[in-house]
């Protein structure tokens, strides 16, 4: 058995035959982050090869690490599986400093809205009987202390420690406990709910946790969600709300255990989401946001306590929700916006969050326009014959070759089971690519094709004359049916309509366009080759796009960590102006244009 | 059997022989107030005789009816077992306007707090989908709505009415409902709670409820109760808080059943208490004010949501708490000495409100100057031999004669049971009237009175030379022991000298005391002559004392009137100065000097 020497000889384990170094770090209790499980997904299990590593790294590693990661010996223990003996060094203290690093993070000054100072309260005698709270208020220069500060406070004579929101004293706890200052950023996406703890005096991020969003139990996406509201009007929204804070409670949890810090030192909590998430995290009724024309209930920034909602944290603990611009221009872009600076940019920079809606945010020289456009679920594997979440066995890449398909799959060497979002994709481009599916969407006739031609044997004609392609042969083979191609032409006609419409709106012509960001958990996964290939973005932008990861959960961590830059996404939601594509001249006849696949032909004498 | 016609004829019933006139009402369903259960203590259920009555007004009447009202032919229901046919008013609904006249009621203007407008949510369209909240605070000129307030407001295309609370909205409720705002005006003493529930459009008071204070479990003093927190650190305060707000959610049950107006339109609760019956309200350790010296955890004013402290009003109800001076000079004083006028009068007068702590409030031309006397239980009949509540049965009044006691006794032709409050001074003041008791407070000695003395067969010797007046003679005599001229004497002589350093401090003379106002539920039982008879107060200010009643209730009705008011007691409390007795120099040979009971010789010699 290979024997694993962890940082310099401290921790030294067995490695069974075939099993994963994350495995076997895991038995001898290394910590070592595993938020997937081992599924190759988060690519968070890192750890340093020192001593000679003569496996290459796989695919998924490839593709999970930076190039200059690799080369300095970084690799994710859950693909590595030992041969031999080997020294690696534990990462699992410092990614805790990189999480933020692995998304977008501009500069800027930390001033959290959250702040300590410790006062006394002495002994009165018959000639001061000043009150406690009077004593209090002279030290820490206020007013007056709130009710409910008070009625927690238990005032005696002592040293106590204040907590501020914004100057404001919102909870006093018994001794000093200013080394305590912790809050914590979340992002809750219609499918994933991520959690941060940060340490607010030094802006570090200690841990974090995520989940699958509680409330698909009530719908997988917003307007099944906010149809269950309507048809429950008893306790349809108190529900989606229940399980939502329950989540997060539990979240809350999982962070407070692994850092060793009581949630009663958590004193604020900034939300970045959709305008429907928000919504049903407080228990606002959702339901304007159900159907055209669309109108939520608020779109501005909301600061309560997170008590009145239920979520546990320290008793005076702020509950901040960054602010939307409409009901599908959410929280969780204005906080994209911000974090890619796009209101402060001299040149053309578009926004992208593709999803089961893609929100776009274009910003002419700083000036911001947006629209939202329904895609769909096909982008994430719903709706799609062979479709699946990117869960181990998932195709998530593709190569059609006169060979056959070789295949990127989640988990390894392992049998694949399905197309999550990005295979998807993938093969969508693929076929274009190939010549299977033509411009117009349909699957290319057999007898169009030369009698040896390779595509042939990777089609099948049904009874009904319809196509489909052959993505896995066997007795039951994985098929991508013309009904799969139709649903994710939809979607890509929806997106990239929307970014004509913006660009005709801007006057803005393609080449004045500077760059693409693409943000969101989601169009992470998403090669650039694949967005153009398939015609979600037009080819003049594939070598302009870039990658800015989670930007709500950024905007979020930044509104904890500083109350101007809540201020500053409070007035760039407040100026952005919002297109609704329905509304707008002509959008008929854009969108079956943008329904159109690139054009091979043309791409292939460009 | 006598036939009462009641309003000209509109009601006619038949009263059964004995049967007091209250019973026959009562029994016949004619609305009339019967706060006391026809004990005779409370005054309330009026009514006019118009028609020719036989019967002269008891003394009952005499004292809780004024000489103009019983010229105008009103008597108490409860004192009035008619023996002929009878034509009365009922004075029920009249009454409902006069509650608060039966105390000092200045002039002021209404202009509450709280107050309602109405909006209208559009429908959106698809060129305008302003959020519901920005529609909303267009039309009501407020910048944003608290998440609180959109939590409970169901905002979708309709009408709404949103509550303003100091500007601010608070509550939306569907439709329009201006025409529904109420408040509830509560005084908590340590002995009962009294609630008002008014019309904040009108100022009308609609009804009133009153309970013993549900703490009194828990001792029927402050110091008791602060004590039991102590004692019980785990859920001491929590425990009194809990019975104070559900017996004020049950009077509120009261209010609501009586009136038909629903609780959820009850918007502000306005409460005067002492300085620790506050602290228990909200839940906030009280254990400052238990012992010297003595510090409240807060002295100003509260202003909180109700239901952080579990009071059940309207969803966004507020509770203004009025404001201190100090621990022993609370929030009920304030009240008084506003309603009193004390900070604007051009003359100097004198503010007291006697009970187990009697608090002095001097006002020197508006200046005020105030100190607190801890009097003991005494007056209230506490530790006193023959002691009781002032319950049928209790003796109020006495005149000693040397053909034996002539009492009042509440619930009028009934045994004596025991001594209330004003039955204790109004023997006391009869003991040193008649030379039972000296000026020292001793009993007079058998053997210096002559031989045929009256006063030598009301007095007994008892075994070890102690002496003892016979109240009431029997098998088992009721007696007023040595030790209970002891425990007056101790009161009489913490409030007068309260009194005296008060005007020693001031500078002001006797002479130049223009207005003594007696504050208070008990001190209004108590009668002029009793009080300066004891030597509560000098014999000088007998002809310049005046009752106001119950000031603290009616400044918790003025602070639900107007928002002025509110910030006027505010500064009233920030500019009362106090004065610790105990920290006052020469202190204790004063206190000594006020011990001594009036000098009935030189009286009638004056």
């Amino acid at each position: 058995m290979p024997t694993i020497s962890v940082d310099s000889g401290s921790v030294k384990i067995e490695c069974k035959p075939g099993q994963s170094l994350l495995d076997a770090l895991l038995d001898a209790n290394v910590a070592v982050d595993n938020p997937c499980n081992g599924k190759g997904t988060c690519g968070k299990c890192r750890v340093k090869v020192v001593s000679e590593n003569p496996v290459a790294p796989t695919e998924t590693e490839r593709r999970l690490l930076s190039a200059k990661e690799i080369e300095a010996g970084v690799r994710l223990a859950c693909m590595v599986k030992p041969e031999t003996d080997m020294d690696i060094v534990s990462m699992h203290r410092e990614r805790k400093h990189e999480v933020l690093t692995t998304g977008l993070l501009p500069e800027f000054e930390y001033d959290p809205d959250i702040s300590k100072r410790t006062f006394t309260i002495e002994r009165p005698t018959l000639e001061d009987q000043t009150p406690f709270e009077d004593q209090a208020c002279a030290q820490l220069g206020v007013d007056a202390l709130s009710a409910e500060v008070l009625i927690d406070a238990g005032l005696v004579p002592g040293e106590f420690t204040a907590v501020f929101h914004d100057g404001e004293v919102v909870q006093i706890e018994r001794g000093d406990t200013t080394d305590e200052l912790y809050g914590v950023a979340i992002d809750i996406g219609t499918t994933t709910v991520v959690c941060e703890l940060v340490n607010l005096a030094t802006g570090e991020v200690l841990a974090d946790a995520s989940q699958i969003n509680a409330q698909k139990v009530f719908g997988l996406d917003v307007l099944t969600r906010i149809t269950y509201e309507l048809e429950h009007p008893d306790n349809g929204i108190a529900n989606l709300r229940k399980v939502m804070v329950k989540s997060i409670n539990g979240m809350f949890d999982e962070l407070c255990e692994e850092t060793g810090i009581p949630r009663n030192r958590i004193y604020e909590i900034a939300v970045g989401a959709n305008c429907t998430m928000m919504h049903m995290l407080l228990g606002v009724d959702a339901h304007g946001i159900g159907k055209a024309p669309f109108a939520p209930a608020f779109a501005r920034a909301k600061d309560l306590p997170a008590r009145a909602i239920g979520i546990e944290a320290a008793p005076g603990a702020r509950l901040y929700c960054l602010p939307h611009v409409s009901a599908y221009i959410g929280a969780d872009i204005v906080a994209g916006a911000y974090v890619c600076d796009l209101h402060n940019v001299k040149n053309n920079v578009l926004f992208i969050d593709i999803g089961t809606n893609g929100e776009i945010v274009l910003s002419k020289q700083g000036q911001l326009l947006s629209c939202s456009c329904a895609a769909g679920p096909a982008l994430e594997g719903m709706n799609i014959s062979a479709g699946m979440r990117a869960a181990e066995g998932a195709i998530e890449e593709i190569t059609i070759t006169e060979d056959g398909n070789q295949f990127a799959i989640i988990g390894g060497d392992v049998e694949p089971q399905g197309l999550c979002g990005s295979g998807i994709l993938a093969v969508l481009r693929e076929l274009v690519r190939c010549g299977f599916v033509r411009k117009n969407g349909a699957f290319v006739k057999l007898d169009r094709l030369p009698e040896d031609d390779y595509r042939r044997k990777m089609l099948i004609e049904h009874e009904d004359g319809k196509r489909s392609f052959v993505l896995v042969d066997g007795a039951e083979p994985m098929l991508v049916t013309q009904g799969d191609v139709r649903q994710v032409q939809l979607a890509k006609g929806a997106i990239l309509s929307g970014f004509m419409a913006l660009l005709n709106k801007a006057g803005i012509g393609m080449d004045d366009l500077d760059q693409v960001i693409i943000a969101g958990q989601f169009g992470a996964h998403l090669t650039a080759s694949s967005i153009t290939g398939t015609g979600i973005l037009p080819e003049e932008v594939e070598d302009r796009i870039v990658y800015a990861g989670n930007t709500s959960k950024t905007g979020a961590y930044m509104a904890l960590m500083s109350g101007e830059v809540k201020r500053g996404m409070e007035r760039l939601a407040h100026e952005m102006d919002y297109m609704e594509l329905g509304a707008t001249e002509n959008y008929e006849r854009l969108f079956s244009q943008c329904m159109m696949f690139p054009d091979v032909s043309k791409r292939k004498e460009g």
